[in-house]
């Protein structure tokens, strides 16, 4: 994996010096019980490879870091002059909520920072037409926040005119705007910091990622990830059952994942009940003596049942002619590939007069609608702290990361270079296929590659 | 709710006398800490009205009573020759395998009636061409199945040949019979009855009433419908979040209930949140000044979000019209009032340029194939062990039923006279308005009905 | 189960005549499709047996019934001008914030008598020694609250005193007073109703039962006792596999029920891994040939392990030699049962030198302050609803009960008179014993009793 | 986090040449679309800080790095000829079921190795006397393990005889065992197999490393902690709920954590509702100005609640002048923290008069005993399949590890070298003091030590 970047790609911008002493009481020296300030230089290894690094080590060349996330000895804004935006952005995900709390909680109790307001419904809550109130944002208002999913800001999708994001912003003297969302939202905050620039404006963009199908580039783990394999866990646990429940039965569960298969890749290593997982990165087709009809037939034939689990986003190619795949701006629209491979596996062992029986069941927004679980609600209260210490501390188009266990910043145009997703050669598919037991291959004439 | 039938009619069936002593070991006279026997004449009310009952009374006429169901002092079948027979029909409703498992622990343990098998699939399962093989059921093998959904024996939907059935009954040996099913199952257990009868055969029918939708005659209350309203309970929970993360955000949730709308109902009572109830036993119009979909506007205005739970066979009049509405064998096909409300909805928001965002959540399937929680859990282990009480003493064409605190014996034709439904006129329903604050009734020109 | 009562037992009190029309636009008719107002002599009959019946008409005597609960034609309270207090007090039951909410939306909603207020922990809260401030109660403030467990109103246990409880009453102009709690806040409450009625004053005392041992007399079911039954399940479920871990190993469990065992019963026919039940209301002794301690030894030699689940209140006769069984004022104190009995069984099993492995759990916190189960949710909702529609008709001195699928109004005393326990002789308990197929006594001497 | 250790010290031990072609048909070359076996010098850095990086490259050190595991072109064992034995030690620790069924799916559809056998009840059903039968494993008997809790191997602790163990292998003729346990079933894995190396057998011995407390050296997660961690979440977060039902209420809540304080550390930070965290790594002094009992008072006088969560081995340093901290064999033995601060905090309010209610929770066995979350349960199944690969190319002496993202193996004797824990100065702790808002230090004349 390597990466196709340099290491000053990866510097982080500053709205200027920091010139005011931290309130929180850190320390700089080992050994005295108490955690330091974040120093100069302290960086995390893109890279584990002992191998790579020797590599690297032999060509002269630095190997790719990111910037370690944390709290600073000196920051940039003066904490009880400070205002606080907040926004959240496009489709739900559990932990939206932790996250606002959070950064409520860190930058009251923490920074003294108390003037805080919420934008509503995404974006467009900062564009006067819309009317939408601004939500005063306060310890008692969040305190209990965490238990249930969804956003109390509300969210939208889709972009506004920047320019007039700028202007209230301006108007309403924010000086640090965290904006929560997916890659969208994260291109939206780079041209809003670009317009902050332009107008040279000292406020600074934090981005929080946002990505249930955990495809943000760069970042190892998003929020609401775990929460979503959980709940899809119990899901498929129960198809299982609706599966056994009728001869031949299958139950085909249609998970998210756009254009990365991590949830149903993740989902089936929990799970070992599933049978076929079937991601965006993979190639696969459906006729023929190993394609994937056949292959589930032979399946049931020798065990009564099937548990087959799919993306969203996956085979998309199969609808490569059908003239409906792009919108009306050129983007690839996604067709139902549950409700496409339910109608393929119906029609199939109709034909071939296989009696079976299929459930299909597509549990999106009961997943993207729920409270976070323990693990994601500790891993967004972290997050938050992080995305607080950076902001204050006058750092700007950056989201907040994490990589080999440690919280990270990123340049925001790093994160959204391209979307992270499954290689087809990787340990993590690797461990799909040992778990499911499902061919490394379903494609005709692929199918003796490695066995020589 | 006064009942059209007499007291004769729900007398039980009897294959013959009772010749043999329980090996229960329990008692017929009250104070020595031993439960007794039941006696002959043990009924339970039919109705609990003093009013009622005072009216029987004046009139000189016998009330309405059941059955009560339990242990008897002398029993019909010789246990350690008694061949038991398990059939599971029809979809999926969480407990089926809590019934199975109680139902084989309460032969082998208390009866030792060790000879157990379950029939594969339905009544397919009794069908020679299908092939199905048996299955032996001992406490090894059913020893874990309560904690997991679906059924072991798998279910199978449609009635087979009853001269096929009893022949294989016949040729099995087998003495008495559980079929676990609804409606249709109990029909088809009614004629395997009949036909038993004709054959001059002493195989006793014990049906074991299964119907998510708890819609089943004189039975207040079915295995799997607690499990099932507290599924649907979380998820509209979680929906009322999707609702309140967009701007006039609306959750739209079909739930099952054919033609009885208590699982909407019952969950609605139990989670507040939601706002519009649409059962199928009520009548109300989409158009108009009062129609649902002015009555849904007027809640966003006012709130912003919207919570509507729907039953499955909610609103078919809107469809009378539609050429499809009967299949070929002239019954009603119902259509997806989900679907349909979700157009609507869109269509008449867009229309009126009302911004909104809707969200559409069927979780049929995730309900049918959850695990019984413990309340059900426990219910099911009740009605096993009365189901084989009754078998055991050779009674024959029952249902276990529940009524007024009591498990009760029913003769299967009773039970499949009607369907129980919601009296649109019941404190239940009364409930469900005084709780969700919907309007007494979606109608234009019956707004005032109640007003004077 | 005949009742040592007279009919008159069960009159409830008015404050005075009813001379304002209910705002809640409900019918007198039947047939056209709206609830009908509660009428004089609705009433729900005690026992539903039909012998039980017979006898009353035989003997001429009038059968006991209970006065149903719902909403009356005409009300005692101009809801405007009426001000409404809720108090909960003693331990914490699943539900309780339930119930608040729900009081204070059918309160608001559908009366329109928003002026509400919580007294804060307990009675201690009247007491002006406290310094308790008051708590203003709106849907804004306990819209929420129903997610989660305990009481936002905070609880104290004991008594304060009667006269300056009723004078706080009266310096907060209170019209109707809704006391959540158990038999000893019943009590109080009662206490309380008299002196108001000394006074000669127009205040509303109804009380809502709250006994997580569901021990409350004439009341079939009280709210959070199947939330509890819920989560013993699941800690009995896996204090299962803790006994399965470890040769002969034994998982004893503690659960709530001080004098009667009902948690302890049903968590047992929930969770047929239960092996031994213990409860209040059962005689056993620990030694000799069929004393607890070798048929526990004998379940080992089956099967290596065993699950024992007691009521704290169990097997006090244990303890009646011990010279601390009675507190100061005299009253029963109970010993730990469950760590008497890990003892006993570590002892006994050291001395035959019989390898085993003992695991302790008393979850009785964790499952007192967990929220409300869907089930319980809906029987809050109900509780609180017919508790505002009694309270604004004037009605006092009574508790909303629950018997035979009604709700219904019971006076206060009779109520407290007595508390419900499992009859030995019941079919619950036989239930259990078949269940668990522990030995119908555990108790020398008596092992035969039933086996003729 | 400077590694006192050297490169060759983490070394694998190999049985022996691999001379037999695996049976898993994967590639060799990038780019094909299968996953890669692992080759020689595959290693994973044990330090990602880019300053420690340049440090060592400046000093000319090879940085500290780990094997890291997975698939081998060429094993050691011929499958069909393979013999396994699985055997697990210790307390319960969720994922154990995981565990073992992922080891016998994994050997018998990946490798075909299809002889395994389970030990029962830990290294004492390695030993003749105590009688226990081995177990036969198969697909068919783990099928559905993984659903529940515990271990259906049973388990033990302590050590057995090393010698008699390895003599029962020879007798077995096993070819590969696994051990599933902690430290000290770790350190008896290694001393079998120094005994197998005398004895000069080809056994491999695999260590998979289980630890609630997740306090294992040099491996950065272990399967069940997050599990431990998410039971906990809920009982706090309903402990919360009994604190704040009490006027000063008090939720104490003891969690595991001999050695090392995660458990309650990442508790806190899933849960903010948590005021303070005590584990074994702090010191701190109950009274004085700066002690816990003043700080927790004054928590109390602000909010009128506390919750305060506990490890178990915590404040060992309170009991160092009792007489009975050392047992028998000189072992540090450990008093009850929870009940000890539980009688402390009562004392201390008591002698102040100032009113409180205290609720002490020790959830132990409940969380141990639990079935495992959907992330551990892929963790369970991901370290078993590398597990499999490991044994089956011949490595001995090694437990499976995780590290920086990626599975690892690490020499016996370096992961019991010393315990894992907390570092007072690190920021997991730091983001402990963050969230809970605790006092850095509660230790008198150490309030302001940062404070300059």
């Amino acid at each position: 994996m390597k990466l196709d970047a340099k290491p000053e790609d990866f510097k982080i911008q500053q709205l200027g010096p920091c010139e005011i002493t931290s309130p929180l009481h850190l320390s700089k020296v080992e050994g005295d019980g108490v955690y330091d300030y974040i120093q100069k230089g302290d960086r995390i290894l893109y890279d584990v490879s002992l191998r790579q690094l020797n590599e690297s080590r032999d060509q002269n060349i630095t190997p790719i870091s990111f910037e370690k996330a944390g709290p600073m000895e000196h920051i940039f804004f003066e904490p009880s002059q400070t205002k606080v935006a907040i926004v959240t952005c496009g489709g739900l995900c559990p932990g939206l909520n932790n996250v606002i709390r959070a950064l409520v909680m860190q930058l009251t109790y923490r920074y003294k920072a108390e003037r805080i307001i919420g934008i509503r419904y995404g974006f467009a809550g900062f564009i006067h037409q819309y009317g939408h109130p601004i939500m005063e944002l306060t310890p008692v208002v969040v305190d209990e926040i965490h238990t249930r999913g969804g956003t109390i800001l509300g969210s939208s999708r889709g972009m506004q005119d920047i320019g007039e994001i700028v202007d209230t912003l301006e108007r309403l003297s924010i000086n640090v705007l965290f904006t929560i969302g997916g890659d969208g939202t994260l291109k939206g905050a780079h041209a809003i910091q670009q317009e902050i620039e332009k107008r040279n404006l000292k406020i600074s963009v934090a981005g929080i990622p946002k990505t249930i199908d955990n495809d943000i580039n760069l970042i190892d783990r998003s929020f609401g990830f775990e929460t979503s394999c959980a709940i899809a866990n119990d899901i498929i646990r129960d198809a299982h059952n609706e599966a056994r429940g009728a001869y031949n039965g299958i139950a085909l569960i249609k998970l998210m994942g756009r254009d990365a298969g991590f949830i149903v890749a993740h989902s089936a290593l929990s799970i070992p009940e599933v049978n076929f997982v079937i991601i965006p990165e993979m190639y696969f087709e459906l006729e023929g003596t190993h394609g994937f009809l056949e292959v589930l037939r032979q399946r049931l034939e020798l065990k009564q049942h099937a548990v087959i689990v799919v993306a969203e986003g996956a085979g998309q190619f199969l609808f490569e002619n059908s003239p409906q795949h792009k919108d009306a701006s050129g983007n690839t629209k996604y067709e139902d590939i549950g409700i496409y491979l339910k109608k393929q596996i119906t029609n199939y062992f109709d034909e071939i007069n296989f009696p079976h029986s299929i459930k299909y069941i597509d549990p999106s927004y009961i997943i993207r609608s729920a409270p976070a679980i323990a693990n994601d609600s500790k891993f967004c209260i972290q997050l938050a702290q992080n995305a607080v210490h950076a902001a204050m501390a006058g750092k700007t188009g950056f989201v907040v990361g994490h990589w080999n266990g440690h919280f990270t910043l990123i340049p925001i145009p790093m994160a959204v270079k391209e979307r992270k997703c499954i290689n087809i050669e990787s340990e993590l598919w690797y461990n799909v296929l040992e778990t499911t037991g499902q061919p490394m291959h379903m494609e005709n004439g692929k199918e003796n590659l490695t066995q020589t």
